[in-house]
């Protein structure tokens, strides 16, 4: 008897162990990988699910914590706030529309700005711009925001130097072709001589949860959108002021520059605008902005 | 021979037809929630990646279109767009103070009114915020919003008729007990009379991309922090010129309020404004904002 026909003796002689075998396999196979395919299609709903009911603010805006005692469902801020009347100063139609015209030109002459004249800018100036940012709306009155102004040149190098250092691997590995194409016309490059030129840095944070009085996670809602908004404010004061600013988004620094700023991890970097004067001899692309019908719509 | 006995004498004699069945379908079995798998692994890995890219993107942002065809490689805009000189008019350190402090005076009045005027809004004031939010920065100058400001009355109550639909439905169904405890002391409530009382609704569509003139996919970068931004931008002209806003986040109505506009399907709701005069009776909850220090590191 060889070997073959001992193994095919030893099968047909063992048959129902072997179908037990195979049987048995073939079910732990298929629960492991359901197991693993369920949890992935849960977890794709929940995501969906949340993402349909939010727009503009992130899934985990609207997750309650697991400890929900009803005890602790106090709002974060007290239940019993008084309203108060609010009646600002009535201007007639004229003064609208004066005041809508004035802003609008005020506005559009504000440009980003990539040269910047190292002219420091007044603490109490930083200070205004800040407090300006900071009477932006949020959800819930959340205030999800904290802005870092960076003036100390040692460290304003340091930030230069991960800038940088992220750039050249944006621009070489991890932006598209057609990302690094559109750019072009932008004279946008991986070296960044105004991370040190401007007198003034200010790093946007979002803060993603914070900690109520009592210990208990304070959800902020929305709070991305907010923290734009809070951006938009600020941008708004600077040009009213008379200073110029970049709005830039560092990508892939969030990490890195928390870390060298100190800034704890419920934290995260959403702009990078440097702040000053622009540069005797600074330019801008040659842009122009759509026209007022090709972005609104009236009904 | 009993039914049994039957079966067992067949499964004997045919075992090696039984276990190269048994064998083939485990095969396939394996194969197909290994694919299933992979695609699963490399679809978030994918996520991930982009994900790690981008800090206030989406993902989406950052990817290439498959058809990368290097002749269609051209920038949005041209890629020759001249560099012009920019010096906007010189401040002085004392004038530069004095528009900080004065515009913060005036953005500090700002608050989010729930109770509106009827009166109506001259049409140039419209458009002149409208205006003015177009200049707000966006990612490669992309622009990515469209501002539909409907003053129709039949069509202010349809929407409003939506937004309470799924705002009954956000309070009782979709949102967090905490969320629903934060509000409070707001006093928001499913029914929003100011959607048909206020003069004017101004609502933010994001457009997640658009199409060039060659008919390629035009990628909007950074779309939904531009658009925030411009909200800001928005906020702010609304309240310079002595109007008054509520910022509100229609949960879960995007789809229904986009097909009532007949908006196109790369465009997103992301806010919705009602925009006029304060009712003469309106109140505010009697909130504080954070003082300067809770929001502000300087380094």
């Amino acid at each position: 008897m060889n070997v073959i026909s001992l193994a095919i003796w030893t099968l047909e002689k063992n048959c129902f162990i072997v179908y037990s075998g195979l049987i048995v396999c073939f079910i732990a196979f298929t629960l492991y990988h359901k197991n693993k395919l369920e949890e992935y299609y849960s977890e794709t709903s929940k995501k969906e699910k949340m993402a349909r009911t939010g727009t503009g603010g992130k899934a985990r805006d609207f997750q309650d914590d697991g400890d929900e005692d009803p005890d602790l469902l106090v709002p974060a801020i007290p239940e019993d706030t008084p309203q108060i009347p609010y009646s600002p100063p009535q201007r007639s139609d004229d003064e609208i529309l004066q005041r809508s015209r004035e802003y609008y030109e005020l506005m559009a002459e504000r440009r980003t700005v990539r040269s910047f004249s190292p002219e420091p800018i007044p603490q109490e100036v930083l200070d205004n711009l800040i407090k300006t940012a900071g009477t932006s709306p949020s959800g819930a009155h959340t205030e999800p925001w904290t802005f870092i102004v960076v003036q100390d040149p040692e460290m304003k190098s340091a930030i230069r130097e991960i800038v940088e250092e992220e750039e050249e691997l944006n621009y070489n590995q991890r932006m598209s072709r057609q990302w690094v194409t559109d750019l072009k016309p932008f004279a946008t490059k991986p070296v960044k001589p105004y991370l040190s030129d401007a007198p003034a840095l200010v790093l946007v944070f979002r803060q993603t949860h914070s900690w109520r009085e009592d210990g208990k996670k304070r959800m902020h809602y929305y709070s991305e959108i907010s923290t734009a908004i809070a951006a938009g404010i600020l941008l708004a004061a600077i040009q009213y002021c008379g200073l110029v600013a970049l709005t830039s988004t560092p990508l892939n620094c969030n990490a890195r520059l928390r870390d060298l700023l100190s800034r704890p991890v419920n934290e995260r970097l959403e702009l990078l605008l440097p702040v000053g004067r622009p540069h005797k001899e600074a330019t801008v692309p040659d842009l122009q902005r759509k026209k007022l019908e090709e972005i609104m719509v009236k009904i």
